[in-house]
């Protein structure tokens, strides 16, 4: 038999085989099957930011029908939170999740992937990503690192953290020992306060103890589940801080590009739902245990005074212009995000802004 | 042989056969494979929504490995715009792509999936779909139709529309003749205007000679391709009447039930990736071209006052009050609406409202 014919007659017999198969016997498939590990920056199964890992993972196998499936393993599991990054850059696994501001001792420029003080919300991050110039500088500024990153969650605005003094100026920050990571924490030691790291485990005993006068967290949520309601005074909002911080997942290049284009393209739209997906629940939750905090357990919020947010924006943009001064990458990467921003808030100023107004009214 | 140990047998010739054949030849594929179509209400690949078809059947055929192949029609290639409804409903093709505002008519229902005049914005409506009721109504409403609906983008914030005459109050509405389709043309005509239906390709010609005062369209990009900017002196936000209209895909429900589980997963996770692809994509054009409209053509950009607001919006609830007085199911998705609505604009205060306050400090 000629090679050509075998190969034709192969083809037959394994499709009819594929299809007798298919009534009871399990499928056959003809192509790789693929059994992936994702390392994450969470606990596992962390609410929201965890859930949505695993769902990601069960999305690609469902779609896949079961040529790739990934393990995800929560942080400290396989390998540290903080060395997600490193794990997926080595080729030790080929996933990770977490968010881009962990990364800022590898470059200084991931952080603007994920949150920047006073920058864009989530529905311009998402703009500048996937629509504007944000995915190509991504993907420059991990690229070194061996890694193809992508959106796949969002927290939404944050707020602003639980506080045991009242801030009504800039002053009132002088001295304040607050737990806020990243950049944040540049801006408060611009004001005079004194960033604290505490592990998310501690920072309840801390805030308790007087260790500390304040932290951030996340947003109703996740604020609510850890119980700082219990003990701290005054629940301050907004979180300039992180008003739309993008959750990332990253894959080993060199895995991703083995992979045929198919498996590509599913992880990559798994990709896009995750981050719809985590906004929408971070959006359903939030308003859900805000109302919680307030009518069950007496919360007071409290709005940072204008004049204080207009001087810690302020900060914020000498903390940038340093960081930018020392990085070229962050320079270029910075420089288009602004570019971006001005626009799109020209544009918030008469759609989502203009709007909003007409909410309350 | 025994029937067992032949299956076995043949797994393994097959698995032999596939691998053998993955180097050169074409893959062998067990599965069956489909051909479907996808009937939309757009002009053939018409910008941003029209782009978002196509490119969702592309995500599907390439996530697939072509099993699941979607040719894409244009309104009146197929069937014309508004028999995009029935054509998947009585099972002439497999999937549709539009607005469920135009489907009013079917069912009044159908209008709270789309756009409700002084409603909630993109990521509240997404966060209602998703992660709230919405979907489980949305299905409710689409079931007796044979359909299963899932959104498949969003335009954001609207513009309120191009006018030939100053809105300074309430009163102003009196006599306009504008071409406002749907809910919005109902207020309007509480506000003493008349809604006047023009076919797309009628509205420049009409502004033009006078036979409408005043058109909306959708925002800066697609009102820039239009021309509008000649023919009319004031453009006007915001866009009160569609603060974050949906798009929708629709799928024959008996169709979607004979796939196999992968290749649902597929067509759900690509409407997810289509819904941000698309609000995002007009996230960036519209400050892009908002800017055009102002800087090369002199656009005279206007705010509707406050109070015009305000009486607009009492005027949109008697409309809606209306709707849902004569329909039970309206009345059923309008409360559950209305209840999200309150929750999450209560969080929109502390969260993006409050943020967005610091973006012009």
């Amino acid at each position: 038999m000629k090679r050509r014919e075998f190969l034709k007659k192969a083809a037959v017999t394994t499709a009819a085989a594929g299809a007798a198969l298919s009534f009871g016997a399990p499928a056959v498939h003809a192509k790789k099957r693929y059994l992936w590990k994702m390392v994450t920056t969470w606990p596992p199964h962390f609410p929201v930011m965890g859930e949505a890992a695993d769902m990601l993972a069960k999305w690609v196998e469902t779609m896949s029908d079961g040529r790739l499936k990934i393990q995800v393993y929560g942080g400290g599991e396989l390998v540290p939170p903080l060395q997600t990054f490193d794990a997926v850059s080595g080729g030790m696994v080929e996933m990770g999740h977490g968010a881009a501001y962990y990364w800022a001792g590898k470059s200084p420029a991931t952080q603007f992937f994920a949150a920047v003080p006073f920058g864009m919300n989530a529905q311009q991050m998402n703009a500048w990503i996937y629509a504007g110039d944000g995915q190509k500088l991504w993907e420059e500024v991990y690229a070194p690192f061996n890694l193809k990153p992508m959106p796949a969650g969002n927290t939404g605005v944050q707020m602003g953290g639980w506080f045991n003094k009242e801030i009504n100026s800039i002053s009132d920050f002088k001295g304040l020992k607050m737990r806020i990571p990243g950049l944040g924490g540049k801006v408060l030691a611009k004001a005079g306060g004194t960033a604290v790291l505490s592990a998310g485990g501690e920072i309840y005993t801390n805030l308790e103890r007087g260790v500390i006068d304040a932290t951030e967290w996340v947003g109703p949520y996740h604020d609510y589940l850890m119980g700082f309601y219990k003990v701290a005074k005054y629940y301050y909002y907004p979180g300039w801080h992180e008003p739309g911080t993008v959750l990332e997942m990253f894959v080993n290049k060199k895995a991703f590009e083995s992979l045929p284009k198919d498996l590509q393209e599913i992880i990559i739209t798994a990709a896009y739902r995750s981050n719809l997906w985590m906004l929408s629940t971070f959006e359903a939750k939030n308003n859900f245990y805000l109302n919680k905090l307030i009518n069950e357990h007496g919360v007071k919020l409290k709005q940072f005074p204008q004049p204080v947010l207009k001087q810690l924006k302020k900060y914020s943009e000498e903390v940038l212009a340093e960081i930018v001064e020392k990085d070229p990458l962050s320079k270029k990467v910075y420089e288009n995000f602004l570019a971006f921003k001005k626009n799109v808030v020209a544009w918030a100023n008469i759609s989502e802004i203009a709007y909003a107004k007409t909410l309350n009214l």
